[in-house]
């Protein structure tokens, strides 16, 4: 059974994805695909690295088929989602947030419960789809690129680990997913940026 | 054993990488590299998908053997191959084909026979040797492009299903990979390309 | 328990990946993201290949911890560095080298150990942490570029495959990891590159 948690995630990141090839100009099938692999990229590579073949994505339909009704309903309303700001950032941050609080949460729940994996399999679970997706229509990826993104991932993680001590159920999901929609809103809302290098041109080996 | 069948796949394949290599004007071992690449590459990807470790392709040098006559092959002659109109489209199509059927056959013949994983596994064998092969040269891979392509994928995987009600042994196979050449070369010749959204440049947001 | 020669070769990746970051202007955490990635990309793939999940990055924090400290070294250090020629190609030889060792050597440990399959992993897992790291930036892959590089793995490969005929312990994996590091260094050092075929533009097809 799929939660609507993860419900939510996988529309926003196929969103996402759907809003990225429209925007790079590929057909339908072309925006289809890319909605569905940023959709299930992530989950995807989860599975391959727990060993849980074939991964979930490809034994339940339900994943590709919210994929579909996500690219249909963007196909149509297109024109409006793009009027609003940052859109695509918006849902990429929602998919961020529930696959991150995912992928460690599966983390926890396994043999292997140590908090170095439980950061490793949320911040590549919940960076995963966008990564292609990127890398797909030829960007850097966003997790390599200006704000604050893997950061409020391994928080969300550190939070779902801490959480964990004095709640129980779903409550640490829900407070890691919250911790790093938070984090990564902000980030996006005041520009918050990580310090960058200043390098002279001259400095840099252009042999490379 | 490999059937005549997959040695078609996979020079036909490693022709297209080659060849491409070759275009982005890679050395011998750079265009080599991209040839056993884009010929492996998808069914590593199948054999990840369903946990059959270490893949076929690093266990069976014979795949790497054949990528590297075919290499050879296209050094010597690609000359001529290159005057050929869309040459490397019609190997990567054969490819294709290919791919996609051996992937969904191997679906139908496992546990997990389910139309929504044969689907996905005959798509993802048919187009990850060209997606890694395009992505490595710096191009949106062509499912997500233009021309009609996991369209054609798709479509084969679901004749080979329904072939296999009728027909016994390797015939829907066969189907499935005729079926996807036919329409991946219909759509090549005919440019039949899917609609791609009008969107005015005012309406992209540029901050992503 | 890591080995000291795993350490070199997590360093030397983290750092090629670091100061590749850093010449893209990314952040430090999009630096650190590919220090980590470059350090770790290799191992992922050659674990995931053999079926050893999850991979042991994702179990010992060490090796994220080495690529951190790494960062954070080279971010302080940068200007330096920058100022030696070619300081990225000699960081991501010597990483080349040892995970070229070791990969082959889990191979020829293992039970699967034909030649074609110790290249093949030497090759991966040598290669694997540079390709995801060029990719990433926009890059092609320096596997598929101008130098002796996968060559260099592979004779790397076949040193240590002979040796193991005459030589036990750990010689072999020394001899293979020298073996590779001189090759690329005196390709690098000579610019010695293999033949490009020349093409004429208009024997491209520019429909592709």
């Amino acid at each position: 059974m799929l939660s609507i948690f993860e419900i939510i995630g996988t529309v926003a990141f196929a969103v996402s994805g759907a809003l990225t090839g429209i925007k790079k100009r590929l057909d339908f099938f072309g925006v289809l695909m890319l909605a569905i692999t940023t959709a299930i990229g992530g989950g995807i590579a989860r599975d391959l690295i727990i060993g849980n073949t074939p991964p979930l994505a490809f034994r339940h339909p339900i994943y590709i088929t919210i994929a579909l009704v996500s690219t249909v309903g963007v196909w149509i309303f297109y024109r409006y989602l793009f009027r609003l700001t940052n859109v695509i950032l918006i849902f990429d941050a929602i998919g961020l947030a529930v696959f991150t609080a995912n992928g460690a949460r599966l983390a926890f729940a396994g043999d292997y419960a140590s908090l170095s994996v439980a950061v490793s399999l949320g911040v590549l679970t919940g960076t995963g789809g966008g990564i292609l997706r990127d890398i797909f229509v030829q960007e850097i990826p966003m997790v390599f690129r200006k704000e604050i993104y893997a950061t409020a991932s391994i928080i969300g993680v550190l939070a779902q680990y801490y959480s964990r001590i004095f709640f129980h159920g779903s409550w640490p999901l829900y407070i890691c997913f919250a911790t790093t929609l938070l984090i990564r809103l902000i980030a996006m809302n005041f520009k918050m940026n990580l310090p960058v290098p200043k390098i002279n041109n001259r400095d840099v080996n252009d042999n490379f």
